[in-house]
C-alpha cells in the first residue's frame, strides 16, 4: 500500500501530480491509501481508479458520503486528525504533494516510522525526498519498499 | 459492508459459524470488515475468501504480519483497542459471534450509532437481536441495512 | 483515580448518586475521572468539588466549554467515544450509575482491562460488582485498589 | 494550560530550557500539559513542580509507571502517537523545545488548530515564533492566549 498525502483544496499542478501519482501507484500494482476526502485526495484516487487500481480512503469522521466518488474502500474513523496516525501505519510509503500543516503531521509520522516520503512541492523536511514530479515519485518510493 | 465481531480464541461452534457467516456475507455482494486477527475473525475471513469475498481487517497494532491470511486489506490503527470504535464507525451492521469483552464493546458502540446487532451466542444486551446460526445473522442485517 | 461513567441524561436517583459517588472519592483522596459532560458525569464532579476533591474530563470533542463547570483539568481527545477506551485506561476502578450504550462500553473495556467496576442500576454484566448505592461502591472500588 | 512539546532524549541546553519553561508556566499560573515520559517532558515536568505547578503528562500507552515523577495526573491513551493529537487538543499554546519528528507532528497539529507555538531551538516550520530561550517562550505565548 502506498499513500499519497496533501491538501482537501490545491493547485491545478498539485492536483495533476497527484492524479498521475495515483495511476502510477495503481499500474505499479499497489493499493492507494488516503484520507478518502477532496483535492490531492480526490485526484489520486481518480487516477488510480483510470488505472483500475485500488483506493482505500481513512477518513476523518462517521459519515461514508463524505469520502470522494473514487473511494472503493471507505474506513470511517470519527476520530478527527488523529486519522493521521492511521494512515501513515497503513501504508508503506508515501507520496506527499503540497499539504499545509495536517500533511506535514502526516510526513513527521511517516517519517517516524521509518518509512519512506518523497515530496513534490511540500514542507521541506529533514528525511523527505524531494522529487520533481509524480514519475519520479512513484518510481523512488516503489523502489525503496522493493528493498 | 458488514462487521463481524467476536473473540480471537473461541470454540469450535463459534468458528463455523464464523466462517459460515463470512461466506455468506461474500455471497450476499458484500465486503467483510473485522479486527483481523485469529478466532472469530480469522474464520469469518475464511469463509469470505471461499466464497471469493473481499475482507477488511482493522488491527490494534502497527504491525500487517499480525493479520491472519485471509485478510485483503490491513488497517494499521496502532491504537489498541480504540480501534473498536473505528470498526463500528465502518460497517454497517454486525454479526456478533460469541466473544468476551471486547465484543461487548463492540456491540456497544454498534448499537450507540444505531446500527443493526444480530448476535449468535454472544452477550445478552438489549436492541441485540438474537439469532440462532449465521444464516439467519447475514439474512437478518441484509434485510435491514436494505431498508 | 476512579471512575464514574453514566449517561449525559439520567433520573434524579442516578444524579444523586452520582453526586455521593464524587463527594464520598474525594472524601477518600482519589481524583475523581469521567468524560466531562453532563448528567451524571456533572453530578459526581459536583459532589467531588463539594467535597474539596480535584476532577479530570475526559472530552469527545475538541471545545473546552462543553465540559460541566466542577471540571478542574479538561482533557480533549477530539476522538468522539474513542475517549471511552482512555477513560477506562486512565482510572484504576469505576463506578457505573445507570448509563446506556456509552456507558455499556466503559464497563466492557474496564472489565477487559482487568479493573474493578462497581454498578448502581446498570448494565448486568459478568464481572461488575452490583451495589445498592454510591456509598457501597465506592468502600467496594477503594478497598480493591487498596489490594 | 500550556504544553510543552520535545523529545524524549535531549541535550543539557534543551532540558535547562524545559525546565526553566515548566518553572515560568507555573509562576504565570498555567496547568503544564506534556507527553509524559523523559527529557524534555520530565525536565518541564520537574520545573513547574519546583514551582509549585500543576503538571499533567498524557502517555502513549496505558502504564502509569511510564510517566516521570514530576506529572500529578497521568492520562493513559494506549493510543501511541494519536496521543499527540490529544495533547495539541488539550492545552492552549505550545512550547516546542528540541524535538524530532514526534515533535514535529505536535507543531503541525497545534498550528492546524490555530494555537500559538513558540520553539526553541526546534524545526523550522512556518508559523512556530522562533524564540532565543524559556522565558521568551512563555512571556510569547501568555501574551498570545490572554488576547
Amino acid at each position: 500500500m502506498i499513500g499519497v498525502i496533501g491538501a482537501a483544496s490545491a493547485g491545478p499542478v498539485a492536483l495533476r501530480e497527484a492524479q498521475k501519482a495515483g495511476a502510477l501507484i495503481a499500474e505499479a500494482g499497489a493499493v492507494l491509501v488516503c484520507g478518502g476526502l477532496g483535492g490531492v485526495m480526490k485526484a489520486a484516487c481518480k487516477g488510480a481508479k483510470s488505472a483500475g487500481g485500488i483506493t482505500i480512503g481513512i477518513l476523518p469522521g462517521a459519515n461514508a458520503s463524505a469520502a470522494n466518488e473514487y473511494v472503493d474502500f471507505v474506513i470511517l474513523t470519527a476520530m478527527n486528525h488523529a486519522r493521521n496516525v492511521i494512515i501513515t501505519n497503513t501504508a508503506e510509503a508515501f507520496i506527499a504533494i503540497d499539504g499545509s500543516y495536517g500533511t506535514l503531521s502526516e510526513i513527521a509520522f511517516a517519517l517516524k516510522y521509518g518509512k519512506p516520503v518523497a515530496g513534490i512541492n511540500t514542507h521541506e523536511v529533514k528525511g523527505v525526498i524531494k522529487v520533481k514530479d509524480a514519475k519520479t515519485a512513484v518510481k523512488t518510493v516503489m523502489a525503496l519498499i522493493k528493498k
